[in-house]
């Protein structure tokens, strides 16, 4: 058999992750499959291997193991006990679970974060109506609740403005994880690749920027950071990966504070804020990901232009994705466009785009126009570019 | 239906060139299938429509053509009354079999090469001795003689010392195409993408080096190219992909003489001289190809490096091409590698590495390095980069 000795990978979920990872594997020649929870997922269209069945359901989990070499992840999704299951049972997960958990529990992520030594928000666990007084008594309304577990994409996070605003979500939960609003001057997100030999790769840190609790653009590298934010950033992305032997990919969000910065949450996989590598990194994210899990030596992360920019493509009002081609790639035959094959919903995200360039502002308003047009947000077909001033309103958090 | 707006191409073929088209339609989001030889191409491995067939039967061609919005191929190989019959049937068939006969029938493309004024070597059609004897009187032993139609890779093509030698082969065939020995300085190669509305984008010029008839190396831009003969390139490629009305992207590839350079050959498909494109320019020749043969705007064909290089990785006589990652990998974080899933038989390409940089000399051995050793050709596993002097043997033709 001649592919004999090409490593079987096998991605739990069909999403535009696993879809973003397809590529990667083209180019490897490793052997690649899905299992996926819809047979029109976005990884099924353009994957040569793929399984339809539920992720939570333990034999469709291990008769998937069976079939492939290494174990990898579009979510975080996956339950806990059944993962510890199939690394008893021989097979290789990456991340393994003993990691993976911090990044499925925020609780288990904060107070590792504290036992670190690393700069978390205010925080505490809340089950109780006291609980809630005395972390109000703390920090102040309002403040941030949130569900320990299974929250993506601003799903699973409220801000709270009275006491009987979280008592009333604790009459339906359990468990909350309480943080304090951060006052803060702008997001950052820094990624790392890391292998099971323990070998390591870190991104240029990228400023990012929320729009409705969704990723909407990131920049590389974040612009006028600090050297000595940069350092400390990166050395705090290593300590975790380090300590919780990480592997595969993994993002760190951060809010950016006038004194430094506080870690917001964690992925351990391909991630939004690294989808500028696939256009402006010597290694984009998803080669990475399939290098670490595989546990190959890791690929170069240095960035290849001065200014690379995602703008996502997030679903308006209108369903027809292709037609808008015609003029964004005249506009600019420069733009790199990625659609997911997802249908469009308001605010979904069914694409992104990429630029790259020189100038940050025009990189920027680059990637903006072809993003908007394509949605079919209302957006000027043609723009001045550079922008004379700044496109984004004032008022929004984190303007530039 | 959510992605009704997407087109569907089908390519006619499941070799590397398909495969290597697959990432380019997951970007835009394009429907894509193959129909392939066998069930094991390399496309089959990363696709997710494939069809098993044979390209020279019409009924399995026409049930392919109904699956699909657009025809584009991996190879020049299907028979052309079937192109047209395809055409005449109403589907689209991109490039048009009225072009493709160009790149199919080498004494079709010679006769209008001198139509259009471009520069051709000498050449003459051979049915008899006696035509072997006039050309042989026009340009001395030895010469060339080649299939007019079906060679690829060196395969029928033969240098001719003597008329016993072409008669012989004359008693076979009924028609060959004789062309003069080009004293070449080194060989060059062109690529244009052009779609059905007659856009067209250029690459940069690339000086290629072939090895026993094969593509071993690409480098772009050609080093040292005269500006003017660049031009002269750029507006040849041009009048023929204008005047054939071509769509998707040709090759032209040239012999440079000391006055100028003659053409050598067409692909009007993605072609082994524009790989380096994948990590080397703004556009790939496989988005391009996509964008061409679907009428939309072309992306733009600049380099994106001061020199990019490619490397094919030449079949030897190990057949483990994975486990020499390690090693490669570790040696160099930056070679981009490219596998196609392909068995190894001695020569055969099964895979090419791109490097960029600046300095060429670097790249260029790099490249070779990365290639070779996963080819599992004798090669230093620590080099002395960059090369103190040059790598390749000075009595091969085109060394440098």
């Amino acid at each position: 058999m001649e592919h004999v000795t090409f490593p079987r990978i096998g991605v739990i979920g069909g999403g535009q992750l696993a879809r973003m990872l397809a590529p990667a594997a083209e180019a490897l020649g490793v052997r690649f499959s899905v299992l996926a929870e819809t047979a029109d997922a976005p990884a099924t269209q353009v994957i040569n291997e793929v399984t339809v069945g539920d992720y939570t359901d333990y034999p469709t989990l291990k008769a998937f193991a069976e079939t492939v070499d290494v174990i990898t992840f579009d979510h975080e999704h996956v339950p806990p006990e059944h993962l510890q299951a199939l690394v008893e049972a021989g097979h290789a997960v990456r991340p393994g679970p003993d990691a993976l958990i911090f990044a499925q529990d925020k609780i288990r992520m904060r107070t590792k974060m504290d036992e670190l030594g690393l700069p978390n928000p205010a925080w505490a666990e809340i089950t109780s109506a006291a609980d809630v007084e005395a972390f109000a008594a703390r920090v102040g309304y309002p403040f941030i609740l949130k569900t320990p577990r299974g929250g993506y994409d601003g799903k699973g996070v409220r801000v709270i403005d009275s006491l009987d605003e979280a008592v009333e979500w604790l009459n339906e939960v359990p468990q909350l994880l309480a943080e304090e609003k951060v006052d803060f001057t702008r997001e950052l997100a820094v990624m790392v690749g890391r292998s099971p030999m323990g070998q390591t790769a870190v991104w240029p840190v990228v400023e990012t920027w929320q729009q409705n609790g969704v990723c909407k653009e990131a920049i590389a590298p974040a612009p006028d950071l600090r050297d000595e934010k940069a350092r400390a950033i990166t050395e705090a992305i290593l300590t975790v990966a380090g300590t919780l032997e990480v592997t595969g990919v993994m993002a760190m969000e951060m809010f950016e504070t006038a004194e430094g910065f506080l870690i917001n949450e964690f992925a351990m996989r391909p991630h939004n804020t690294g989808h500028w590598t696939q256009d402006g990194a010597v290694t984009s994210q998803f080669e990475q990901h399939l290098r670490a899990v595989l546990d190959l030596p890791l690929g170069s992360p240095a960035a290849r232009e001065d200014v690379s920019v995602m703008v996502n493509i997030l679903g308006a009002d209108h369903e027809d994705l292709y037609q808008p081609y015609l003029h964004v790639m005249a506009h600019d035959p420069a733009v790199k466009v990625h659609l997911y094959g997802k249908g469009v919903r308001p605010g979904r995200k069914v694409g992104h785009v990429n630029a790259y360039g020189e100038d940050r502002q025009l990189v920027l308003a680059r990637a903006r126009h072809a993003a908007d047009f394509i949605a079919g947000v209302d957006v000027d077909p043609h723009p001045q570019m550079p922008a004379p001033e700044n496109l984004r309103a004032e008022s929004e958090p984190g303007a530039r």
